[in-house]
Formats: structure tokens, C-alpha cells, sequence
């Protein structure tokens, strides 16, 4: 696994990493006990203050995060997918996932779920709206805090199509010249 | 633009095409008014019923979805690039999209939003829950019906980064045989 080295990123700006649906780790501490989850029902909700919204139905990071009200959101690369596969194929109930993926918790600026250090970025998140979480498992989150690798650019990351398929992020295309400016 | 031949798809699996974070364009219509849009907040939220969600900051087409409680989620293939920024900056209360970008609306078998016919897919939606519109835009939508092209197996998607920036859908990997057979 690639160890990135990063910089703060406006928080405002994550829709660049997140609009294009790459599946994500969720990470989640109470109380000394952390966890890791694959996510792959995730949307951005609004630039600023910085929103994203996400389904998440583990009984058990839910469990971590409605007690913290936090969690961060990592980006992994496409030489993490096995760990990706693994992590969610197994209970943080029963195992420790960062021991178990020799993952690196990185300690946050703003939270105290642990960042992983292996993923290309991470956003700090704080629970903001639960109304929808008994209903449909969605939370509503606020980024506070972003961490982004120097580079590359644009990670190589890994979209999720069900029945152990993923896609892989392809090329680039800048189509700015066509935008009107107000819609960039 | 192709023209794709469709056949009915199962509701529960249209993640196979959502999950994955492809730009989309909504349709909607209201009294004989239509519109489309261009949408890249979205997340899955569940299989059965099948279930979206998405936030719509355009006034016209969430007047047009408040008033109608359908849309049509579509989802346009890399050629459809330019006719994607260009929806995307005009708006449906001064000239019809439908006309102006030569798209084919078809007409849909549960919902009267029409389907663009150039587009790979087609979700007919209704609005199941709109508690979240007002403070967040946010709609949560069942797909009522899906049309899918036979071919190809995955489309060509485009994924929107901001700043005029797309990422072209690209190569698979199947890691179908190191998932736990329930988590697939």
C-alpha cells in the first residue's frame, strides 16, 4: 500500500474526491474501541459549510457514531482493494480491522475517530442530522476537517459495482472551455 | 449520440449503475412543462425497495418534481458529454432541453416524466420522502421501473470533479472470489 503524504485541503473543495462515487472507508472510535467500514452509498450535500450524506448499515460502526457523533471518511487507492474486500467482509465486533489490515490510525485534528493513513485522503466528519437514521440508516455529516495527498493529482480509486465488481476511475476529460463560469 | 436498444432491468440491482457515482440527468414534468438536469449528488440507499437519494438545488426542476412527485433518473454515456455541460448551463424556464439538445423523450411505462432515449439507462422515480427538501434540497426516491440497454454490459460513464473536470468510467476487476459469498 502506498504511505501518502498529505496537506490540508478546503473542505469546500471535496466534491472533487467524493462526487465521482469512489468506495470509502469509514472509520469510528467510542470509548478506546475503533472500527473500519466499507461504504459505497455515499453524496455530497452541499459545499459550505461542507456536507455529505451516507447510508450506513453496520450495526456496529452506526452503533460507534451515534454514540461520537463522529467518524472519518478515508479515500483508498486501487492497490488497497483486496484490503477493501477484507474489511468489509469481516466484524469489527470481532476483530481489530486496523490491526488485522496493518492499517496506521493517524490521530485527527478535529475528531477523535482515527484517521487511516494508507488512503489517499481523509475528511473528519461530525454527525449533524440523524433524523433519517431510524428510517433509512442515513446520516447527515458536516467535513470539518480534509486531508489530501500531494499526489497524485487525482487518486486511482475503485467504484463499486456489486457481485465483486469494481470499476476502476479512468482518464480525464476538461470540458471547462464549455461551462458558463458561473456553473464551474 | 447512440441509440441504445433497452430492456426491462431489475429494480434491485440498478445500484450495478448508481453506486459507482456516474453523472446523471433528471427528467421531470408537470402540466405539460418539462425539464432536465444535470445531477452528480445521488447515493443508493437501498435494494428493495429500490431506493435513491439526491439533493436538486435547481428551483425549475424541483418545482417541477414537488408539484409532479416522479422523475426519471437517466444516465448518459461518455458521447454525451458536451449535451451534459450544455443542459447543464441553461435552464428548463427559458427554452425546452428536449428540443434544443435533439433528445428523444420517450415515454415511460409508471411515471409521465419522459425518458431520453439517447441515455444508456432509465430509473422512473417517485418521491417517497420529502422531509429533508427544504433544509437540504434532499429527495429520497423509489425506483419504480428501470430500462437498460442490452448492451454494453457497463457503460462508459462520466464523473464529475468540478472545475469543468470529468473522470471517464474505466477498466473492471472482478475480486468476486475473495468475498464472503453473503457480502456480494
Amino acid at each position: 500500500m502506498t504511505a501518502y503524504k498529505k496537506a490540508d485541503f478546503p473542505v469546500a473543495k471535496i466534491r472533487r474526491f467524493l462526487e465521482p462515487g469512489p468506495i470509502v472507508l469509514v472509520s469510528s472510535a467510542w470509548r478506546g474501541r475503533t472500527n473500519v467500514m466499507t461504504m459505497g452509498w455515499h453524496t455530497v450535500m452541499e459545499f459550505e459549510p461542507s456536507m455529505v450524506g451516507c447510508c450506513i448499515f453496520s450495526d456496529y460502526t452506526s452503533g460507534l457514531i451515534k454514540r461520537s457523533k463522529q467518524c472519518v471518511i478515508n479515500i483508498p487507492t486501487v492497490d488497497m482493494a483486496g484490503v477493501v474486500v477484507g474489511i468489509g467482509n469481516s466484524t469489527g465486533a470481532e476483530v481489530d480491522k486496523f490491526a488485522k489490515f496493518e492499517l496506521t490510525a493517524v490521530r485527527g485534528a478535529k475528531v477523535d475517530a482515527p484517521l487511516i493513513g494508507e488512503c489517499y485522503a481523509n475528511f473528519e466528519c461530525r454527525v449533524i442530522d440523524a433524523s433519517l437514521v431510524r428510517k433509512y440508516h442515513f446520516f447527515v455529516l458536516e467535513v470539518v476537517k480534509a486531508h489530501v495527498a500531494k499526489a497524485p493529482k487525482y487518486p486511482r480509486t475503485i467504484h463499486y459495482r456489486g457481485d465483486g465488481v469494481f470499476m476502476v476511475s479512468g482518464r480525464h476529460v476538461n470540458l471547462r472551455r464549455k461551462f458558463k463560469p458561473e456553473n464551474l
